[in-house]
Order: structure tokens, then C-alpha cells, then sequence
């Protein structure tokens, strides 16, 4: 990688050796959010979720930020209504004469049970080789913590903010985000009319070792294929050879979305893929991505393409297709012999731009309805749509902002940063950037290989403590733009 | 139905008066049995089949039987070793002037929980409409009642009990019998060395309204079809479209087995199919069976067959495939957008004369195999099989033994029986054939909309009381051959 070294300004070293001296300290801290199971996800965590919103809000309190916590309203789940967690608002700094950021992160997490195959209890944070192990220590906690920890620094240290501050932290954000755009829309004219630039920090490092912006994200729309045979779950002695059976009904449809090599096999959906510009092949020749170790991590022998431009295009400018799983099957370990009444296929498909989630939705229903006609199977289809869909996202890479963090990342990391896109998609950033009509910018603080969403995701402590010094930085070098 | 009324001799009116009076009491007997969670598939519900055995045993000995909880070793569960349950042996009577009966039925249950859709808690027996639902009502804890019950009946009327009897209940049949041939195999010269007829009472009628007879029981082989992918679950937005995906592969191989019509896709697996004879297509043209009426229990609209010998002999004589579902995807309600990192796909096959199930295993293995290798997917396939598999099973149904129990079934229920295979397989008869050598018979208790395995398992309380009834008639009639 391009090595460059920067002076550090006499303020900004300072922060710094703070932050290093209190490294012990924030580690424990997040040890405290991680031991909070607010897994969204599940209606009988949203106590803790609750309870994680609170523990946020009185941190931004010491450090004399104005909170509030806000009301979204109800969630239906599973036929019953529960309460949305707040949305944690607040603002620290007013001094008309400094730039006002507005950062976003949530604290809500994916489930995790050790028994899903965890190396140690995944809300007990864990360190083992200078990694932090525990569910939501890289998303998005760790990096939630880092802006607080940021802020803490150049308070402790007597260094003026050098910008003016606006939060946003949620708690639905692994459940859909759930109220957050409608609540946001509201305070368009309040809460983000000083706004100048917002920053995200809920995507990751490209690989493991080179930090970088992040100037895309994929978008998603998610089904559900159900299908209904019987009223009831029947014994496959009783009933194999008698009835129509849902789960070959549903298997075949499933398997008619994507081919061998990942092709989506839904006509037309390709139509609408924007095809790379000569200036963002140029940022994917640079990128420092190591496809073996990549892979090499997720025990992955042979990727779906040959080459690193190819497999990048593949995951950041094309759509993917994944099949999640069947509900209402058998999911147990052994075996047991039914034939189950109703099935839902679950799968999603990850949008580049410019695909429209609404025209990729209605090509989705026409072709499972065709391969349904033809089937001719006397079982009931009903095509389920988790909501209306994430719109993929991509900006300038070269603007003030974006150069902005650039030079903070150099003074951090002695390093340019990588320019990426996300293969995941955060709708909040579409969402901030339409409300706000401000540049908004994905400033990663974990490394590729910390598997969020997956077993024993971590943190490294490195990333952890200098990603807080790097948020510091961008802090400083945006207030200069 | 052809109506029959046959005179009922003085001893057999007295029990049967008995049992028309014990009537609350067996009803109560039964509640006891289904209260105990008896799931032996469940490792964690071991100590309820325990208990269940003991409390059999128990019933057994206060009805003057000799009793013994026979040991058969060790199971191996999620790489956990666990005792298996005892299996209940026992005697009762040894006169060599009289015919020596043994009666095969099992005191565990398939699991059940009332958020699978029951209407009722599933080991509470709750009665509605002169129904008893409860897990096990009808498979298998009535029936075994039932055995027990026509005996107390003999005994507490003093008549002589017609017959020497010898009971093989076991614990562990809804999960394979493990041990169980192991352990009679050695019993052969010893306990089954006087035993004239084997009687087993763990299947049901065809329809709700005439008892059967049942000669036939399709075998059965269980698969899965594991494929791994990656070393950890992955995020869908992270690495879709870098990674070859498990479960497109695995639903690739599923949806080659089976097609749109039933029809199995396994080359050669139709060839041993034993064609029904002359003798065999007159019984089925009699069967008392309204297809109508048997969808419209389980909400089904439309058969696979169009008419209902048809559809009888696609149940009974022929082979069929279910896909019972994916072990390592998401199963939850709602959406989870992960690439599953291993997902074993589990299906079964039933099995009818003159099918080998190690032969159909080696057609099964070496077509995925061959499905595989055109794939040409980098991940890892694994086939596993449960066991052995379980061989079909048919017996002349005209023998003295038949006739017998024809005779006692026309007391009973003032109708002639029909004669029936039973789609599902129940292993034991097989072995118990081996064994003894002599004339195996299935007398099942419970109707055919029991619904056994599935959600609202139930007895009809006319099934439990007058099956028992048939029980003590069979005993009766057997005594005479």
C-alpha cells in the first residue's frame, strides 16, 4: 500500500495520546454495550434494546450533549403490537461559526446463541489475539462508542470541539429501521436544517489491513415464496403418494432463481445495471484486496470470479441473489418424517444502481407467477414482500468531504485510504442524504474479516482504538473544509 | 359397508359390558399416559420416556404379569451419549393347553408443541365432540391402553383369560428402534419360543367410519443431502455474488428428485415395484374409502391420483419421495439475510414390495452424485443416511389369523373389516416375522383422520373404548383357531 506520512497538528496529537492512554477503559466500555443482548429481532429483547438506548443516552448526557429520546411508535410482530425502541436524538455545540456534523450508528444487534456455533458467550465480550469477540462489537457498537470516546477525548484533554455535533442512534437498525425515516422527515426543518455534512460509521474495512471511505452501497429487496398444501402438518407414510406436496412445489421455484455460477435467471433484471465509469475502474485497480485471504477467513476455497476487479464488480456493482431458507419446514437435526403443510421460501436480492426495488419487485412476481402457471400444482402460492425495498446508493468519491476524511485517514494510518462500496446496504444513508441534501459519508471502523451478522464476530482492538483516533481526525480536518 | 351381526357369546358380552362401564376410567388412564412427554427424539425428554416406561410397567405388574424394563445400552446424540430407554418385556399367563399371543405396541411420541398449531396443549388430552386430543392418543398410548385395558376386563369380570399373553412395549420407536431387534434377536429361543401369533396395534383405519385389517407396510429409507460452503454463515450483502452459495446447490439437488406429479427421479427406482395381483386389486376395488371426505380433513383439494383405487395404490404399492426440509438455514419467521454457511437437506423415500433399501440407497447416492459432478460447484457434498432403512412388508391376508381377527372385528363393529396397507412403516413387524416366524397381524384402534405425527393428534372416544373391545374379541377369537 502507499505509505504517506503526515504531521500531526499539535491539538489532534494530543487527543490522541488520550485516547491511547484510555484504551483499557474504552475497551471496557464496550464490554458494558456488548453485555446488553439488544437484539431487535427478537419482541422478547426489546427490553434490552430499550435498555441499550438508555445506557447511550446517558453517556451523550455526561458529555453534555442535549438528548432525546424519541418515540416511533408501535411494531406489529407475529400478530401482537409492541413498542418501537427510541430513536436517541441529540446535539452537542452551537457555535454558528463551526461546521455542524450529523453522525449516525445504531445499537441494536443480529441474534446470536453460542450454540450457533460462537467460540465464547457472543454478549460476554471476549479478547483473544488483540480481538475483541462479542455480538456487536463492530456493528455497530465498537464504532458508536468510538464518536463518544472521540468527543470524550477532546473534552479530557481541553481541546476545543473544533465542530458542532448532531446524533442519530438507533435501535431497529438490523430489523428494518422500523418509524426512523418517517420520525426523521418531521425534523427536516429543525433538527437538520444546520446540518453540513453527515457521517455513517456502519460499514467495515474492504480487507484486513487498509482502511477506506466508502462511497456506495448495495440496495435489497427481500420475498417470501409461501406454499400452502394441507391445513395440517402429515405423516409422509400416510400421505407421500397421496397429496401435492408444498416443499417440491417451493424447492422448484427456489431453484429456478439463480443458476450454478450465481446468474439471476429473472428476466430483465439486469437491464437497468449501470455500467462503471473509466474514473471507478481506475479506484478498482488500486484497491489493496487480498481474494485469498478474503477467502482464506470464510474458509471459501474458489470465489464466483477469477480476478479481484471482477469479484469486487460482482459483490459492489452487480445484484446478487441469496436463498435464506425455508420456514415452516423441518429444521431440526435427525430426521423426521413430515410433509409440512405450509412453506416459505425466504430470499433477497442485493440492487446496484440503477435499479428501482418497486420494477425489480414486479419482474420478481411475474416470473415465479409464469414458473407457477406452468407447474400446475393445485397448492396455494402467495409471494410475500418484507417491505418496499432498499434503493442502492452511490456518490462522489472526490468531493471536499470525502477528501476531507481522506487526509484524516493519511494522519491516522499513514496510509490512503481505499475507495469502496458496500455489497450491504444501510438505508439510513439514502435516507440522510435526501432529508439533509448534504454530502454524506461511510466512515468504516472494523475490518473485513469481522464477520457482523455471523459467528464470533469481533473488533480489532487496533481498528477499535484507532478508528475512535481516526474519528477524532475527521472531526478536525472537516471543521477545516 | 356390508352390515354383519354376529350373536356375542356370554363371556365376551360380560367384558364388554365391563369396558362400556370403565369407560371415565380408561378415558382418565389415557390423560396420565399423555401427561408424560415421552418424545424420544428429544434428548432433554429422555427421563419423561423413562417415566413413561416405568409407569407401564407398573399398570403390567398390578395386572398379574411378569415384568422386565430390559436394558439395551447406549445411544449416541449430537455427539453425546445417552441412555436408551428399557423396553418392557412381560408375561402373563403360561397354560400350554392355550395359544400364546404377544402384542407389540410403544409408549413414546413425536414431538409436539402447541405453538406448531395445535388447539389445545398437546400432553394435556382435552376432549371435544367425543374426541380426545392429546399427543400419542392414538399413536401409540390408546392403543397399548387398549391392550390393557380388555385384560383388566377379562380378569375384573372373572373370565378366564382366553389366551397366554407375552408384551414387547417399547420407548424408542418413534426414533428408529434403536436396539430394540438386537435385543429380541437374542430372545428368540427364549421368550419367543412358545408364542403362536404376533398381534401389533400402531396403525389406523383407512377412513373414519370402517375397521380394517392390515396385511401391508411400505419400508422406508431417510436421506440428507449436506452441503458446505464456508466455515461461517455470511452476510448476504457482504458476499453475495463472491461466494458459490450452499443452499442454491443444495436446492439444485432437491428439486431433481422428485416431479411436479409425484413422480421420483431416481433412475431405476421403479423397477423391483411389485405389480398387485388379481386376488389384491378385488380387495382394493371393496375398500370403503371416501377420497373426498380424507382431503377435505387435512384441506386438501386435489389428489395426486384421480381415482381412489388409483390413489390407494400410489400410497400403498408404490414408492414416494418427501422433502421434509433444511437443517442449517434460516427457519425463523421474518428475515434474516445470511448465506447459511452448511444446510443439509433432509428427504425420505417409502418403500414397497419388492424394493431393497439398500439397493434404492445406492440408486439415490450415486444420482446425487452424478447431479453433483455436473454442478460443478467447489463446495463440499456429504450424503447421509439415518440407517439401514426400513424394508416394505406384505403378508396373506386370508391366513387363520386374519380370519380371526376378520371374525372379531364383525362382533365388534357388526362390519366386515377391510383389508389395508399402511403407507407408513413400522419396522417391527418385520422383525417380529423373523423372529417368531409365525403370522404377524396389524390391528390398528385409531381412525385415519388421527392425525398422527402431525398437529391435534386425537382418538375418537368410539375408537379407544370399542377398539378395546375388538381387542378382547380378538383374544377371544385367536383362542379358538
Amino acid at each position: 500500500m502507499s505509505k504517506v506520512t503526515k504531521d500531526i497538528e499539535a491539538p489532534l496529537a494530543k487527543v490522541f495520546r488520550y485516547i491511547e492512554q484510555e484504551k483499557n477503559n474504552f475497551v471496557e466500555n464496550l464490554k458494558n454495550a456488548v453485555s446488553i443482548k439488544s437484539v431487535s429481532a427478537d419482541p422478547n429483547l426489546r427490553f434490552e434494546v430499550l435498555k441499550m438506548m438508555n445506557w447511550a443516552n446517558n453517556k451523550l448526557k455526561i458529555l453534555g450533549a442535549e438528548v432525546e429520546l424519541c418515540e416511533t411508535g408501535i411494531q406489529v410482530m407475529n400478530n401482537e403490537k409492541i413498542e418501537l425502541p427510541p430513536v436517541l436524538m441529540g446535539k452537542l455545540g452551537n457555535n454558528t461559526s463551526k461546521k455542524t456534523i450529523c453522525l449516525y450508528g445504531h445499537l441494536d444487534v443480529q441474534p446470536a446463541d453460542i450454540s450457533d456455533g460462537w467460540s465464547s458467550e457472543p454478549f460476554i465480550l471476549t479478547k483473544r489475539d488483540d480481538k475483541l469477540y462479542g455480538r456487536g462489537s463492530s456493528d455497530d457498537k465498537g464504532p458508536v462508542l468510538g464518536w463518544m470516546h472521540a468527543i470524550e477525548a477532546y473534552q479530557q484533554t481541553g481541546t476545543e470541539l473544533p465542530v458542532n455535533l448532531k446524533f442519530i442512534f438507533e435501535g431497529m437498525e438490523e430489523s428494518g429501521s422500523i418509524g426512523l425515516s418517517e420520525l426523521l422527515s418531521k425534523r427536516k426543518d429543525t433538527f437538520f436544517s444546520d446540518v453540513d455534512y453527515v457521517c455513517v460509521s456502519d460499514s467495515y474495512w474492504l480487507g484486513t489491513e487498509k482502511p477506506c471511505l466508502t462511497y456506495g452501497l448495495r440496495g435489497m429487496c427481500s420475498f417470501g415464496v409461501e406454499i400452502k398444501g394441507s391445513s395440517k402438518d402429515l405423516h409422509s407414510g400416510m400421505y407421500g403418494g397421496i397429496v401435492f406436496e408444498a416443499m417440491s412445489d417451493l424447492i422448484h421455484i427456489l431453484d429456478k432463481l439463480v443458476d450454478h455460477k450465481g446468474k439471476i435467471l429473472i428476466p430483465g433484471i439486469y437491464n437497468d445495471v449501470e455500467p462503471l465509469s473509466e474514473k471507478e475502474k481506475e479506484l478498482f485497480m488500486k484497491l489493496d484486496f487480498n481474494v485469498d485471504n478474503h477467502l482464506t477467513d470464510i474458509g471459501v476455497s474458489k470465489p464466483l470470479k477469477e480476478t479481484k476487479e471482477d469479484l469486487l464488480i460482482n459483490n459492489w456493482r452487480k445484484p446478487s441473489l441469496s436463498i435464506h431458507g425455508i420456514e415452516g419446514a423441518f429444521s431440526g437435526s435427525g430426521f423426521k418424517t413430515v410433509i409440512p403443510r405450509k412453506v416459505i421460501g425466504k430470499f433477497s436480492i442485493r440492487l446496484v444502481p440503477n435499479q428501482d426495488p418497486k420494477k425489480v419487485s414486479d419482474q420478481v412476481k411475474s416470473y415465479i407467477n409464469s414458473i407457477w402457471n406452468s407447474r400446475k400444482s393445485p397448492n396455494k402460492l402467495k409471494i410475500i414482500q418484507s417491505n418496499d425495498g432498499e434503493i442502492p446508493w452511490i456518490t462522489d468519491p472526490f468531493n471536499s468531504h470525502f477528501m476531507a476524511a481522506h487526509r484524516a485517514t493519511e494522519i491516522v494510518y499513514n496510509s490512503e485510504p481505499d475507495y469502496t462500496i458496500c455489497g450491504g446496504s444501510i438505508p439510513i444513508t439514502l435516507t440522510l442524504e435526501k432529508i439533509t441534501g448534504k454530502s454524506v459519508l461511510l466512515l468504516p471502523m472494523g475490518a473485513g474479516d469481522d464477520g457482523a451478522h455471523s459467528q464470533d464476530e469481533k473488533i480489532n482492538l487496533l481498528n477499535y482504538i484507532e478508528g475512535t483516533k481516526l474519528m477524532a481526525a475527521y472531526l478536525y480536518e472537516v471543521s477545516k473544509i
